[in-house]
């Protein structure tokens, strides 16, 4: 009997997530019935994220209960189909789980894989909830404008790389990234066009080394590594200066009471700061012109995106896992099934 | 000779005010020149927010200099003129320091008091900076809207007061108010019509309290007190969620590194959050309108001011350090002339 394969979660995290937390299932193939199709999962994603429901007594987003596949972003082909309007062979990107194949019915996050232009894993990438969550992020929530001083921290990660670059290419008049390696940081200033960007792991005063670096003060803050960061800066925020909280990825893993605090909340009055966060989601009408723009600027080179490709299902916990210690440089996808 | 008073910064505070940081001056009166005239101020404010600028090292709000007159709002009245547009006798209201008289030349934040339908110390009060940063906090910054239900700190001081009046008064579906007295609460739910006031003093689980008084949420937090305020309503807010920077009258005193940390920070990607700060003189265009409908409300009642008023400038310092035990009841305002 034909079969499938998907990743649950076998124990609740507790703290840094752990590939012993996870637990591969081997399933029966299951097949669509009418107005659904079934997807043969190419390229998974793992995404920080994620790990705010891994905690059993988490409050906010509703916890994963045990035994469930994990959440993850998936690009794939049609392999069966029921639905008159994804014929067998059709490319699809949607949001169904750490699985080699799910069964889907045409709602929800989901869309065709308009052509053959870029690699299909980029539409789990810098065309998926990563790139989206920057071009939103920086448009729509830091409301950023052509002439403001761009700061990037997890610079290196997806959503920070392109946030970055969609910045210069919207006419940032500066933009630096903070990552953790000199590897990384090369290759913000040398590849993907950031003005400058800061080890973090090896400098030394990393508030004084961010402060001479920006030279124009800082008007957005685009964070995703969370409370530490937001603190460290917001003594250097222009006037009128937003943060964007794109990802709390420094935070996810730790109790709400043991985490770092947000201090120097002055600027807040003094600088007339704005502090908003964002789920992509929100802004589902505006996908396909951004992804439309990204596709394009990817194509034809002028948005750099980084991968890190791992092979087999069977090795989605481990990339996960290592989200966390910093270890990932660009979007982690995973092979689980043939193009 | 004719002689005015004025108090000055004598010390830099450490920690919280006392009276002996400040000193009493006498001077020579003023003349003014072409151009100018001589108030002779009838009330004299004390505002927390002056804190922020008398410790010695402060490095936002830029930090008063020993020997200076201290800040505060005024209203008083004209009594030697050499400017055609403000004769003697006209009443007006300014930015002018804890001092008895001062020479204007009728620029900056000062206008004339229109009528006389309420008492002229209002001018400083609800129809000075607190009121209209309630007005503009409420409005602009937290983009209060109807149906929300809203929680006001510092609830019976002269902003929280009008910011929780005017959510009222604007279609909120409920406004909660935290203050530190059963006698603040209980002027809070009778006189000025919140739906319910918690004493924050003798409530045991106030996060709960909050929870279970508000009924229907959080959608607008206007917070007067600082981050451990912040921090504790976090959790429960409302989808899409603000959070107005009114004042941080708690964390004035102390060290950025000393202040209580803002930890729960989850729910501003979960929940949308937006937390943004205000001083009220970005509004300075809308002033005219605000004040005009809130003379209005004022006059026929609607609106409730409470005030504590002392006596003689030489009580300005015992005034303002009381505000940072919560002595305070409603606008402190000092009379410190004739009117």
């Amino acid at each position: 009997m034909a079969e499938m394969q998907q990743i649950v979660l076998a124990r609740h995290c507790d703290g840094p997530p752990v590939p012993e937390d996870f637990a591969v299932e081997t399933l029966p193939l299951p097949e669509p019935k009418e107005g659904q199709f079934r997807l043969r999962h190419v390229w998974n994603s793992v995404d920080p994220g994620t790990r705010s429901r891994l905690s059993g007594g988490d409050s906010y987003a509703a916890a994963l209960p045990l035994g469930k596949p994990v959440d993850g972003f998936s690009v794939g082909v049609v392999e069966a189909s029921e639905h008159p309007d994804y014929p067998v062979g059709t490319k699809v990107f949607c949001a169904a789980g750490w699985r080699t194949h799910s069964i889907q019915s045409g709602r929800g996050f989901l869309g065709k894989v308009p052509e053959a232009l870029v690699p299909l894993s980029a539409w789990i990438g810098v065309l998926g909830v990563p790139g989206l969550t920057a071009w939103f992020g920086l448009k729509e929530t830091a409301r950023f404008k052509a002439g403001d001083c761009v700061l990037v921290t997890s610079a290196a990660g997806p959503v920070g790389a392109t946030a970055g670059q969609l910045a210069k290419a919207w006419g940032a008049a500066r933009v630096v990234g903070i990552a953790g390696s000199d590897e990384k940081c090369r290759w913000l200033t040398e590849e993907a066009g950031f003005d400058a960007a800061l080890n973090y792991k090896t400098t030394g005063d990393l508030t004084a080394a961010i402060h001479e670096a920006m030279q124009c003060g800082v008007d957005v803050l685009f964070d995703n590594v969370g409370n530490a960061m937001v603190d460290r800066v917001l003594p250097l925020m222009s006037m009128h200066g937003r943060i964007c909280v794109s990802g709390q990825v420094a935070d996810y893993n730790v109790a709400p009471e043991a985490r770092a605090g947000i201090r120097h909340t002055a600027p807040f009055i003094t600088h007339r700061i704005n502090m908003q966060g964002l789920v992509v989601f929100d802004f589902m009408k505006g996908f396909p012109e951004a992804l439309g723009e990204m596709a394009a600027m990817l194509a034809s080179g002028r948005l750099k995106a980084k991968e890190e490709r791992f092979d087999g299902i069977a090795a989605m916990p481990e990339a996960f896992c290592g989200l966390f210690k910093g270890e990932n440089f660009g979007r982690r996808v995973v092979k689980v099934g043939e193009e």
